[in-house]
C-alpha cells in the first residue's frame, strides 16, 4: 500500500496564491533594503554545530536541529558515548541547520574580515530553523529578514532604520503602526538612578515582560532579582509615565541627571528623532517608550519594536545596537545596528486588513482557448506575438470543452480569455472574454495587443 | 581563546557581487516561466525522511542528510537498536533534508489534489542538500530551479519548454547553445529493432555514458546486459548517424519501421519542432540527438539536454516528460514534464564567457559625501530628495577624510559620488564626481536629479 504523504510538524507548504502574496512583502522590503545601499549576502543553511551551540542560551542550543553526520556515524563510538544525549550529539551530528541569521552574519564577517570594506551594509533573506513547539504563528521553519550596518557607530544608521520601517510599511499599505524607540543607556541610567546600577539586564527582561504579564509581577520578579523598595519606589514613574516625546525625554533628563550613560542614551534619542525628522517619510510615527525593553541582552544603544495599532498580534519587526556582534569569535568591538521584519506576522496583518493587492494574485495576464484542433496553429502564431509584446500569456494546451478551457482560466485568476475558432480564423478576429466582468467583444490583433498591454 | 569559524565542506557563503550575478540569472529564469504561466511552489527544507526514502535508489538514499529527532531521542531506544548504523537512522531521524525539488512536488500535489486544478504549471526556485564527495562543480547545498506542467500529455508542452529554454538563454547573453532533443520511445524502439525489446533501461543507462567511456565500453556494457552480437549489430547506425533533424527522423523511420512505439516516439518528434518552430525564439537551435538517453528511468517521452558549445562543461538543463510522478504516493497515471535549469554550471559559463551585464555589480546608484560637520543636515535633505526620486541613494555615515569616503563607494561599485561642504552649501550646488571616468563638475539640485536619473 502506498504511504499516505504529511509533511513534518511546524513547516508549511507555499502554495501560488499564498507565494504571490508572500513575494509581495518581501520584494517591497528587500526594495526598501537596497534603496538604502544594503547588498544581499546568502550563508548555507548549514552551520558548524559549534559555530551555533552557545549563541542562544542553554534553550536556544536544544531548539537547534542538528544533522546527523553521513555514513556510518557509529563506527568511531565507545558503549560509554551512548549514556547521555547531550554528550552524544556532538559526536554524530557536527552540523546543524542555522537558527538565525545573525550568527552565521557574524561568522562570515570573521571569516572575511579583510575583504570587507567598512562600513557594511548587508540584508539577508532566509529561512531559519527551530524546534520549539509548534503554535498559531510559530513555525519550525520560517523566513527572517535582516539588514544590519557594522562598522560605525554614527547614529545616522538608528535614523536610517527608522525611516525604511516607514517606507516599507508605506510601500505595503500599512499606515496605522507605530515605531517604538529607547536605548538601552536609559535603561542602564534608570538602574543607576534606582540605586541598582549594574542590574540593568535584570531590569530589562523584567520590563521586557510588562505586556504579559503586567506591572505588579514586574514588581515582584525585580525585588527577587534584588531591586530593593525604595529602588522600586525609584524607577515607579517610568511604569506611569506618559506624554510626548518631548516630554518623556524632559521627563527623562531630570530623571537620570545623575546618570552619565543614562544622559547619554537621552542625547542620543534626540539626536535619532532629529535626523530621523529629516529623513522618514513618516517621522510621528516614532514614538519613545521608556518601557520598551527587548529580551536580547546582547543589545547596548537604541533598540526599536514596530506594532501594528488595532491588531493583537505583537511586534511585526524589531531590532538595535550591538556593541560586540563577532567577539566570540576573536574579532571584539565591532558596533553594529540591525532591523528585522517578522514577514509572517506581516502576512497575517495584511491578510487580516486585506491589504493585499490584487496584482499578487495574477499569475497570467491572458489565455488563449482552441475551440477546434484547426485553431490550434493561429493559435501558436498569436501566443507568440503577445508574448512578445511583453504580455504574460498561456495557451490551453488541448482542444476540449469550452467551459474546461474556462475553468482553468478562473482557477488561475486570469482575467482576460482569447477564443479561436473556424469564426475567428475567418474573419481574421478573436473573441476576447474579460473573465471578471463577463464581457466578450470581437476584436482586431491589434486592438487585441493594444488592450491587454494597459 | 576564539574559535576560528568555517563553514562546512560542500557549502559556501554568497556574498554581495556573487549574488547579484546569481541574482541575474535566477530572476531571468523565474521572468521566463512566469511569462509561460508558471506559478511560484515553495515547500519545507525537511521532509519526512519515509517520503524520501526509496525515490532515488541506494546511493540517493545514503546521500540524503538525515535531521536528528529534537529531544531525547536515545529515551526509546534499546541496546539492540545500536548494532546498524543504516537500521538506526530512521529511529532516531524522522526528518531530513530534500534531495531534489520533484519528490517534494509530487508530494505536494498528492496532498492538494482536491484543490489543485489540471493543468499544473509551477515552478520552484529552492536549495535541496546532498551529502555527494563534493568537488569542482559538485556542492553539498545548491539551487535547483524546476518547472513542471502535469496533467495533461499534450506535445504543446514540449515545444513550450524548448522556446522557454531559448528565451532564458537569450536574456542571458548566451547565443551558442543547443537544445538536444530525444524520446524515450525511439530508444524503446531501438531496443525492440535489435531485438531486445523490454531492455530499454539498459540501453539509455548504456547511451547515456557514452560521451564519459566511449563507444566500445558502451558495447561491452550492453553485451554484459544481455544484448546479443546481431542485436548489437541492429544498434550500430545510432552511434554513428549524423544529418539534419529531417535526415535523423526519415532514418529513424525507417529503423524503426516495424516498432509502432518508436514510430510514436518519432512522430511525437516532428509535431514538437513542428510547433516549436511557431513559438521558440531559436527553433534552430534544436537539435535531435538519437543518443540522448538521460539516465533516470522515469522519463516515458520526450527528453531534453541543453549544452553550451565551445565550453567543456557539460549540460547545463534538462529534462523529459513522465507518466507516472505521483505513483508512489497512491495517485498513479499522473503525466507530467519537467525542465530544470543548472544555476551553478550557468554561472560558470557566464563568468568565464564574461556575460554578467555591468548591472549586476552595481548596488547604489550615488553616494552623498559630507566635507565637514556644517553639511551633514544640508546632506540629509539632499539624500531624502534623491530617493523620493527613486534613485537608490547612500549617505557615508560619519564626517571623515574624503578618500575614505571615496573608497568607500569604490568598494562597493556606486558610479557616482556627491561631495558636500562649506563650498557647496554657499553657492547651492554640488559636487558630482563620475567614479569611472574620475571626472567632477558642479551641479545644480535639479540637474543633478535629472543627471541620476537617466
Amino acid at each position: 500500500m502506498a504511504q499516505k504523504p504529511s509533511i513534518p510538524s511546524g513547516t508549511r507548504d507555499f502554495g501560488p496564491v499564498i507565494m504571490g502574496k508572500r513575494k509581495f512583502i518581501l520584494q517591497t522590503i528587500e526594495e526598501v533594503y537596497r534603496q538604502f545601499g544594503f547588498v544581499p549576502l546568502e550563508t548555507p543553511a548549514m552551520e558548524y554545530l559549534s559555530v551555533l551551540t552557545g549563541k542562544y542560551g542553554d534553550e536556544g542550543d536544544q531548539l537547534i536541529f542538528k544533522i546527523l553526520n553521513s555514513g556510518d556515524f557509529l563506527s568511531k563510538r565507545a558503549q560509554s558515548d551512548w549514556e547521555n544525549y547531550k554528550k552524544l550529539t556532538p559526536l554524530i551530528a557536527e552540523k546543524a541547520l542555522r537558527y538565525d541569521l545573525t550568527v552565521p552574519f557574524a561568522r562570515f564577517v570573521v571569516m572575511n574580515r579583510n575583504d570587507i570594506y567598512l562600513p557594511f551594509k548587508r540584508y539577508q533573506i532566509q529561512p531559519v530553523w527551530r524546534g520549539d513547539r509548534p503554535q498559531r504563528g510559530r513555525y519550525r521553519e520560517f523566513y527572517q529578514c535582516d539588514a544590519d550596518i557594522i562598522g560605525t557607530d554614527s547614529l545616522l544608521c538608528e535614523a536610517e532604520i527608522s525611516a525604511m520601517i516607514s517606507l516599507v510599511f508605506e510601500k505595503l499599505g500599512l499606515r496605522d503602526y507605530e515605531i517604538k524607540i529607547n536605548n538601552r543607556k536609559i535603561l542602564t541610567g534608570i538602574a543607576e538612578a534606582s540605586g541598582c546600577g549594574g542590574k540593568e539586564n535584570d531590569l530589562c527582561v523584567a520590563i521586557d515582560k510588562l505586556d504579559k504579564i503586567g506591572k505588579i509581577k514586574v514588581l515582584e520578579e525585580l525585588r527577587q532579582k534584588g531591586f530593593s523598595d525604595s529602588a522600586l519606589d525609584a524607577i515607579d514613574p517610568i511604569f506611569s509615565f506618559e506624554g510626548s516625546n518631548e516630554e518623556k525625554l524632559t521627563f527623562l533628563k531630570n530623571f537620570l541627571r545623575n546618570s552619565p550613560t543614562g544622559n547619554k542614551g537621552v542625547e542620543e534619542t534626540e539626536v535619532i528623532l532629529a535626523m530621523a525628522s529629516k529623513i522618514s517619510p513618516n517621522p510621528e510615527k516614532i514614538s519613545v517608550d521608556i518601557r520598551l525593553a527587548r529580551g536580547l541582552n546582547y543589545y547596548t544603544g537604541a533598540i526599536f519594536e514596530v506594532e501594528v495599532l488595532g491588531v493583537g498580534i505583537g511586534s511585526i519587526a524589531g531590532g538595535g545596537r550591538y556593541d560586540n556582534l563577532t567577539g566570540t569569535f576573536g574579532m571584539p568591538g565591532l558596533s553594529g545596528i540591525g532591523i528585522s521584519f517578522g514577514i509572517d506576522r506581516i502576512f497575517d496583518v495584511m491578510e487580516e486588513l486585506s491589504l493585499f493587492p490584487p496584482e499578487t494574485m495574477i499569475s497570467t495576464t491572458a489565455l488563449i482557448c482552441t475551440l477546434d484542433e484547426k485553431s490550434f496553429e493561429s493559435a501558436l502564431v498569436l501566443l507568440t506575438k503577445l508574448r512578445s509584446a511583453g504580455i504574460n500569456t498561456e495557451m490551453y494546451p488541448e482542444t476540449t470543452k469550452l467551459k474546461k478551457q474556462l475553468n482553468y482560466a478562473n482557477s488561475k485568476n486570469i482575467p482576460f480569455v482569447i477564443m479561436i475558432g473556424s469564426n475567428e480564423l475567418q474573419s481574421n478576429q478573436y473573441t476576447l472574454k474579460d473573465m471578471l466582468s463577463g464581457e466578450q467583444e470581437t476584436i482586431s490583433e491589434e486592438s487585441l495587443i493594444r488592450k491587454l498591454k494597459s
